[in-house]
């Protein structure tokens, strides 16, 4: 029972849980806890630390509520519904298509309302919930709508589905920013919003999700090489084409170079699947169930002439998208030029042209949740998380053997010379068993403690999360040594003396 | 025209604009541009790691968007409005009281709606804008609305005011997780938001706004005293009280011990003021313009027993408060204990009672403001920002002297290094005294130039931002010199060979 472990392991070390508890969980809400907020503040920091510093990339941060106009120009407004159908007893909404599907075994594909509608009855499909009759189907927009101002003036507003077209709404400022060159890489995280119609996957699937999207303005005649393909033209990836699919193949592992030279995707799309995947594994994110998968063209969004995910395998919840890699070409950029009347052309050499756009857009809770998973370890009666030191709620955790003697005050100290050094340093106190106890549900990699020794020996031990091994180093060692452990440059057993 | 620049550079360099621009913008809303999303990120991580690492509170990170449940048991639903009044001609709605107290020069302090209507009618006020007449006076709710889920079982929603309601919700899971002690001081950062009426005064009056509200839950018998209070009783803050306010005195400058010993405020109380006007100097806004000023007992939130701000005065908006520090008493846990029936008591020693809250309640948005407005520095004909190194949005940034010879290539290599040691680094090339100008206006506080000579005397050129001043280092030096000088550990002078 692999995954109820992890999910009730989750929720007692307070990594998450359903949001509003007291009043009646709500689906589709969750609240991270203290374990799991500084977590998720590690995973976005590698992320953003990726793009901004190796990328090059532009950090910006714009509104979640916003007018309709962007939402219209976009095509959400119009497209970005689900086909609905409520039971008449209970009032349950469900997934039209979904449940035609679950009854019929075929495919719902094409179909417009009218014949899903005479479908579902003719097929006598009734609520799974309470076997009443279902009625009024309906296309219901997953945008949440309100209203900017009070009275006859006030604006009609949605809470934005994606960050994606609030980086474009101002391209031609951050074109200005960025002296007018592409490409341009502009990266955004913030908070997202889709009224799902009855979601209960967790973390996988949320009405209010967290992203980091980048976006990458490129020069259309200038679009398929990447200046840094070679970076990570080695990379392994385990791929699944849309030709795979469509033949019903099992994919292929295959090295980032080879997506390209067999013409099964661009450069820049085969560089960000590569950089991705790394960031997922270095994340802790188990790498033998992470897969490359391109959309079909019958699946595609419609802007788009080519489209790959990175999906993680779950032991809970099946396949998760982790990010989307799209080649949205010059679709947005045009949309808001037509609907807001403003130039989205930019002038360069000579040449006059809407910008086309690769987009990177990652979830971050889904990462989050495939990181717990991943990390979740049994031995013997041991569990504990190997969170690796980059992304670990905590990267050390500081005790004193007892809670007198002044140890305490000891162990405090080296705490706080581990702060100043800018590690995410621990103090707790009781009994050692406990303490190591509680670290390894937290994740975190190493452990020291102050004991009636190091008063005599000016040394503490550190105990190693994942094999418990432990070292006796010197205190005025302590900062270099954790630096050197935390980063792997010295093995652990060579950064101090090795006890036992 | 001090001000008129402050908005002008901020605009210009792409620290911040309006939103939607390009489909006209909306007031109360505004995009972080490259230089603000990183000066915001800044701010934030210096409070987070204060109350984190230094305060101990446990972070977390709830939804924005609730069922209304908890805005109706904290009062919100019921009290958070204002009294609006809309022009019949052009429906531009305002502030009834505001506009009454503008024409009259008297105060509608605790007038009804069917008062103020009257005088509003009586006093013939009319529609600044068109003249037209004014009518339909209502309470306004402040508070965005929307609903979760489809059809006839959809559940009203608001998008959260504050982020108070959203920690004291999880309350019994956070004591558990606290391992049932008291004080627990619990963090939580993210966006706020508030459906004004118009507002028109940049990132200082907000629509959808981030803050950052710390919550200290205390046992009743044990509130006054706090256990770190000899760290900042030295600290000297400009003080407001109540009295003073009353009696139309100017204030007075005290010691942190102080407001204590004339029993002012309470040690809780004492201690945050010190402690946020230390971090909001250390932040660089101006110390001579902070305020620490505590509410009047008419203006004070009724569940509030003591309530102060500090302010900062600034040129463009006159008095912003910065951080609301409040004694919440068991207000909000009594009210959500009333309305969801889940009992908000601890046992502590025997004793059973519900804790007491000491809010400590950031804005993020004003003191991104209060430090761009504090820190913009004329001389001569150089206009830069002093940000200090800790909250500039680059510490450091790295220049070839030209784009040729190799130069930018080394150059780089400099910027990977200050990068991996964990600087916030920036390369740029170009004319140098371009660069030097366009770092003067980003706030960057040092420059590094990789020259001719670099290659002879393997050394680079540190320019200091505040006085231009020059000093040679080597390269192998960089990073231990740079953070010296970062952290203020050794004078710039000292830290190399002062040229000129």
């Amino acid at each position: 029972m692999k995954d109820d472990n992890v999910l009730d392991i989750a929720k007692r070390r307070g990594f998450f849980w359903p949001s509003f508890e007291i009043y009646g969980s709500v689906g589709g809400f969750y609240t991270y806890g203290p374990l799991g907020a500084l977590l998720k503040l590690r995973i976005e920091q590698m992320i953003r630390n990726h793009y901004v510093n190796n990328e090059g990339c532009l950090l910006i941060e714009a509104p979640l509520l916003s007018p309709e106009d962007p939402w219209v120009a976009s095509g959400h407004v119009e497209s970005f519904t689900d086909m609905t159908i409520e039971c008449g007893k209970c009032g349950e909404p469900y997934r039209a298509d979904h449940l035609l599907e679950e009854k019929t075994k075929k495919s719902t594909e094409g179909m417009s309302l009218t014949m899903i509608k005479g479908l579902i009855k003719k097929n006598d499909v009734r609520c799974p919930r309470c076997g009443g009759p279902l009625e009024n189907v309906y296309d219901y927009n997953l945008m949440f709508k309100t209203f900017i101002g009070p009275g006859k003036n006030k604006i009609a507003a949605d809470l934005r589905p994606e960050t994606a077209q609030t980086t474009y709404m101002p391209f031609r400022r951050l074109f200005e920013l960025g002296r007018k060159k592409l490409p341009l890489g502009v990266i955004q995280f913030g908070k997202s919003f889709r009224n799902e119609i009855s979601p209960r996957q967790g973390l996988v699937r949320l009405r209010e999700f967290s992203q980091a999207e980048a976006q990458f303005f490129l020069d259309p005649e200038n679009k398929r090489k990447h200046s840094k393909f070679d970076l990570v033209k080695r990379k392994r990836l385990s791929v699944l084409t849309k030709h795979d699919q469509v033949r019903n193949k099992p994919g292929n592992a295959l090295e980032a170079s080879g997506l390209v030279r067999k013409k099964l995707t661009s450069e820049w799309i085969a560089y960000f699947l590569a950089v991705s995947v790394k960031l997922f594994e270095d994340m802790g994110i188990d790498g033998s169930r992470l897969r490359c998968r391109q959309h079909k063209d019958d699946e595609r969004s419609f802007y788009s002439s080519d489209t790959w995910d990175v999906e993680y395998m779950s032991d809970s919840y099946g396949k998760i998208e982790l990010v989307g890699i799209a080649d949205r070409t010059d679709y947005d950029l045009k949309r808001h030029q037509e609907f807001s009347k403003q130039s989205m052309e930019v002038n360069i050499e000579g040449r006059r042209f809407v910008p086309h756009v690769v987009e990177i857009a990652y979830g971050i809770d889904r990462p989050v949740y495939s990181v717990i998973e991943s990390c979740l370890r049994h031995d013997g009666d041991r569990t504990y998380f190997s969170f690796p030191p980059t992304v670990s709620p905590y990267q050390v955790a500081v005790f004193p053997l007892v809670k007198k003697d002044g140890l305490p005050k000891k162990a405090r100290e080296i705490q706080k010379t581990l702060l100043d050094a800018g590690f995410y340093a621990l103090y707790d106190e009781g009994f050692i068993g406990r303490l190591y106890y509680r670290q390894d549900e937290a994740g975190t990699p190493f452990c020291i403690t102050y004991d009636y020794d190091s008063k005599k020996d000016n040394s503490v031990t550190i105990r190693k999360r994942d094999d418990q091994k432990q070292i006796r180093v010197r205190i005025k060692d302590i900062v270099n040594v954790i630096g050197d452990i935390i980063s792997g440059r010295v093995k652990f057993e060579k950064a101090g003396k090795l006890l036992k």
